[in-house]
């Protein structure tokens, strides 16, 4: 598969790991309709590419992504609104779709939040299954400062994450978080410091590329479906899973390596990620 | 509007902050029926005024409020335990309807805990979109210390703002926290000295005031609904919701500054509160 | 009641606390079949004992539990794979059989993890009402180790106590978790230094079981159901929460006593759990 000609995005599949960096950063790496369509053909991309085990999101520059591309709105000094109004309807459904492939993606989604990151965003670096940034990074929802109402996500996932005292905060007040306080909040999972920040989320993502896939998968649909189930209809559920697994390929030479001596002390049970896939 | 008179709280609105103030120092501003009717009538005016923007719930000396008037309830002595009965379903239902009226408010309410808050105002405290407290605070659920079942929408806002860990840990113990640990267990935003604490909610009470009250609003009840929902249903609310943000007139303005001119960098989005209504 | 012979579980019942060991120490407590229906007959036992008020899950030896009992599965040499698969049927039911009784049975329940812990008894300890460990405890996923979904109640619990972020980071990295994380991550309430463990947590047991036990389980069940239920729906529970237990003869006491003269600060409201029951 040769790498697609993108304008404002660029992707790039390596060791199991697809990136795809947001590239355009005369604008900060603001998002036009164009790029968002963009990073949707990426996932198409990566999902269907089974070397991939791990989708990484990042930026050019020093900024990360600084939300959708204001510019491309037309009609702002019109006396009408229907263009404007068209065009958030436009954007919305864009923005809302890369959610959905971020959290609906049967593989890891990795946020490396490389600097700035405003309003749009903000709800992607949320919805990723896990995120990290550089000490100089800052989040800003920023909605509230340009009149539109909080999307992309946030109602649905910024309280699961951040907790509901600070989701509500963060929306009421339109506060900047510095990466200590995203760390603090649990807006990412780890602060790099900025001159190691390539190298530890690579490592990070090499990893998680390790890890069994398909088992990644349904953990990640197992904690979204749960979280408004019943404890009934949660275990129903994993009992199938689990039966999906044992199933698996994946699992035999497992199951014959811990009957064959595997100790079950902390250091066997957990296996190296490297020799996770080593079936 | 003239004030009302009201027996046990006072309301004040000054500069877009309505203020509620418990008032009943002799019983350390535990709350009577008639005086959570008041509180009621309060949310009815407030709400209604277009000059307030955030609504502040405070007690008068130094306690927030010891709960629920013990000494109203007839018949403690009684052989047949109907009247008992029928005071705790008439107070469960005044308490009640306060919760919901702190919840579905489209304006923000905080917190300023300015002393003891026991058992009902502990849900009342957990329930408001943001909350204070001073060093002196202290929480205590005191429910089951009475013998009975937690309610004030403990049920629904504990485990949110607490986590589940800490929401099951306060109820079964009965343990009081500190205003220290109830920052910690997020149930406070924020502690204050206690010299500081009329200014510094003030303060936040302003600024919370001069945001976008339609856009909170929307805020508020994204979240609440979106806590139960699908990503796919929070998206389409959110849809919805800045469509109705982008058809406001409050948004035409500050599109125009973007577009005119203002820097997509962390200075620039975070607008000062105090512009956001200059429409 | 006699002590029932179990063989690799002991059930010890004293000062209204009830103690179930897993006791298998050559195989670090990993329960079997048997052991994990024995460890059901138990919650039968104790939840018709009203003189237990608490139930506790610790292990002998070094180890809390190891997981399940991989040396019974039958088959794992066989080129079908349908022995295998019905054993893990088999046992996730039984181990999802577990879950059930600890979130519904109508007492505290609480974990106190003396050490290693690994796989579905994770499970366990997320979702007992409170957990306890040592400083030497260890706590490892392991699904992903040797091929398996999550389950163990993962899914409906794992978000609820340890955060989103931290709930998807465990379960995709399959890391493993120390004493101080796992206080950090909110796994336990508390971590106790290993030569005072047992002191500890008999102290803490010993305070559950002389909470209401009545209120105790509807605030477990109205915290469970509340998760997922509206504020409406949760308050008017709680009326009817309210009103069983005015109805309840442990209430008229503690109003009388209220009402005769008891202060409202915070000390007389945090009445001492040993007299909670002195009706």
């Amino acid at each position: 598969m040769s790498a697609p000609a993108y304008e404002h995005i660029r992707l790039e599949i390596k060791d199991g790991v697809a990136v795809i960096t947001f590239d355009a950063p005369k604008f900060r790496n603001a998002l036009g309709i164009r790029a968002m369509q963009d990073v949707v053909d990426c996932f198409d991309r990566v999902e269907a590419d089974d070397a991939v085990g791990c989708i990484v999101l990042t930026g050019s520059g020093d900024a990360w992504s600084a939300g959708f591309q204001l510019k491309e709105i037309q009609g702002a000094d019109d006396k009408t609104s229907e263009r404007v109004r068209l065009h958030f309807r436009k954007a919305s459904l864009w923005w809302h779709t890369i959610l959905h492939r971020l959290v609906r993606a049967p593989k890891p989604v990795l946020s490396a939040v490389n600097g700035l990151c405003v309003g749009g965003p903000v709800g992607m670096v949320a919805a990723s299954d896990m995120a990290v940034c550089t000490e100089s990074a800052r989040f800003v929802c920023a909605w509230h400062a340009i009149g539109i109402a909080n999307d992309a996500g946030s109602s649905y996932i910024f309280a699961k994450v951040l907790g509901w005292r600070r989701a509500m905060d963060l929306l009421l007040t339109n506060r900047t978080l510095d990466a200590k306080t995203a760390y603090e909040w649990q807006l990412v999972n780890q602060v790099y410091k900025d001159d190691e920040f390539k190298a530890k989320w690579w490592e990070l993502a090499r990893s998680l590329a390790d890890g069994p896939t398909h088992l990644q998968a349904l953990a990640k649909q197992s904690l979204h479906e749960g979280w408004t189930e019943s404890l009934e209809k949660c275990t129903e559920n994993e009992i199938q899973n689990v039966l999906k697994s044992v199933a698996h390929p994946h699992f035999r030479p497992r199951l014959k390596a811990f009957l064959g001596g595997a100790k079950m002390n902390t250091e066997a049970v957990t296996i190296p990620p490297s020799r996770w896939r080593a079936s």
